[in-house]
């Protein structure tokens, strides 16, 4: 496995394989890596030649008051673990590799960006789309792989990729849960006591919407009420938002349809968590077993 | 010569080179070519393999009260140009081809780009950004050409490709002039009478100011006064702005430098003109033969 910290490395390693016709999958994360991601390494490993994971702890994409201190660091037994999966190259950059000195350029989106978790990080997406768009092109894959845990982002990076005429295939991969459905995520490390046991309200909530929709509730707003009556439940659990969207545009459809996505956020006990899940049910979803 | 109207046709034209080691220029236009586009044709053809040219007039780099629907189109007659001169691929997509429905991601820059042209043209440089990204992954070639009478789009597009990683190397080429020292640009088409005569106060502003450079002049102040003095002669001059920049960061030096440049952008008589010298000479720059 190639380790790169430099991007003209990663770029040389890339272009080696594309000019040989050998299929090049990427995933990008931001390590502390879970099975989440290893679901998308897996994907990867399966549809692709070589598969390069890069880890790098986008600061561009946390406000001030956020986590980004805090967010867990492991790149050592990130390394190992994507070594013995079969990765073949990491590219994990320092900070001033990828924001050199003098660095002010941003990929904007207009519209998708503003809502759902933009409304309360509003540099959130613009430091996603600019770390993704520099990564694209330090990393020249054939299909990168994101989890549709982060809903939000998949949309906003697919219209990115499309906008800007990045020839690469993103592939959005189910959603990996523990075995009473909270979503595989690094900030569950920050949940302590009973904070992890009330975190199973938001896979609750949209279990409940999802079996009223099974039962034939078409309202949009009543699903909407549902979801975030079920989302505050918990003691410690402050709902920051949970709606019913288009899969693609995010809006608010007139009426719920099978492909409309219930969405939510909460902050429990001050971690904040984000899932979703298809009204038409979430039969692809992974389902972990008990420990 | 391919001529492509399809993103995806150029795209594989392009890769079918780099695949094959085989080194791509590209000349990104707006049409209705002079011989200042052609000088970077030409500079390409010698310094690459192959050379491919696009034409496409960006509604996104217009304001609403500019001249986009008064722009000049030429698409035959460009295209016969290119033909003849020895170019590998021309890229003429239509609008929608480049921009459509739902587009809605911006490449933006903070600072480079709120001055100067900037300040009287808000959305110009994102407009400008955002097509030359697109154009960039829809020609991945190894050498881009600008012109240096765009000084501060030349800055902005090198700014933009570090930050965003665009494996491109910029070239940026000399002026090309009248004989009378009026810089090329598709909009001397617009100068009408006693306009075109005038319209040589850009140059002569930026000749007094070398000339005062050469005498001994350090003073930014003083330097700047004469440029601007001399900018607004004419009766129909309009001056925007007359400055003295850093060529990298275009900030305002302390005291005056042979690398430091003039640049000017003026009116004469509604048509917008901008042109720049370097205060220790304008030796590069072309003046072609008098017609």
């Amino acid at each position: 496995m190639e380790i790169c910290s430099e991007k003209k490395k990663a770029l040389a390693l890339v272009r080696s394989w594309n000019s040989r016709g050998i299929s090049v999958g990427f995933v990008p994360t931001m390590g502390a890596l879970h099975r989440g991601h290893m679901s998308l390494v897996e994907a990867s490993l399966r549809e692709c030649d070589r598969t390069v994971v890069s880890i790098f702890l986008n600061p561009a994409q946390f406000g001030e008051n956020e986590d980004f201190d805090r967010y867990p660091r492991r790149l050592e037994s990130d390394v190992s673990l994507l070594g013995r999966a079969g990765v073949d190259g990491v590219f994990a950059p320092d900070a001033s590799e990828m924001y050199p000195s003098g660095f002010c350029t941003w990929v904007v989106q207009e519209g998708l960006t503003e809502r759902l978790c933009g409304a309360s990080r509003p540099d959130f997406f613009r430091g996603v789309c600019t770390v993704v768009a520099k990564l694209f092109a330090i990393i020249p894959a054939d299909r990168a792989y994101f989890g549709r845990k982060d809903l939000q982002q998949s949309v906003v990076i697919k219209r990115m990729v499309t906008d800007l005429d990045i020839p690469v295939d993103i592939r959005v991969m189910p959603i990996v849960r523990e075995s009473d459905g909270l979503a595989l995520s690094s900030r569950n490390r920050y949940l302590i006591g009973g904070q992890r046991r009330e975190a199973t309200c938001l896979h609750e909530a949209l279990m409940e919407v999802r079996d009223r929709f099974r039962g034939g509730e078409r309202d949009v707003d009543c699903l909407t009420e549902a979801l975030c009556g079920r989302l505050s439940r918990p003691a410690t659990a402050e709902p920051e938002y949970g709606e019913i969207v288009a899969p693609d545009t995010l809006a608010r459809p007139r009426s719920a349809s099978p492909d409309a996505v219930a969405v939510v956020a909460a902050l429990i006990g001050g971690t904040r968590l984000i899932d979703n899940m298809p009204l038409g049910g979430e039969l692809e979803d992974i389902y972990l077993p008990p420990e």
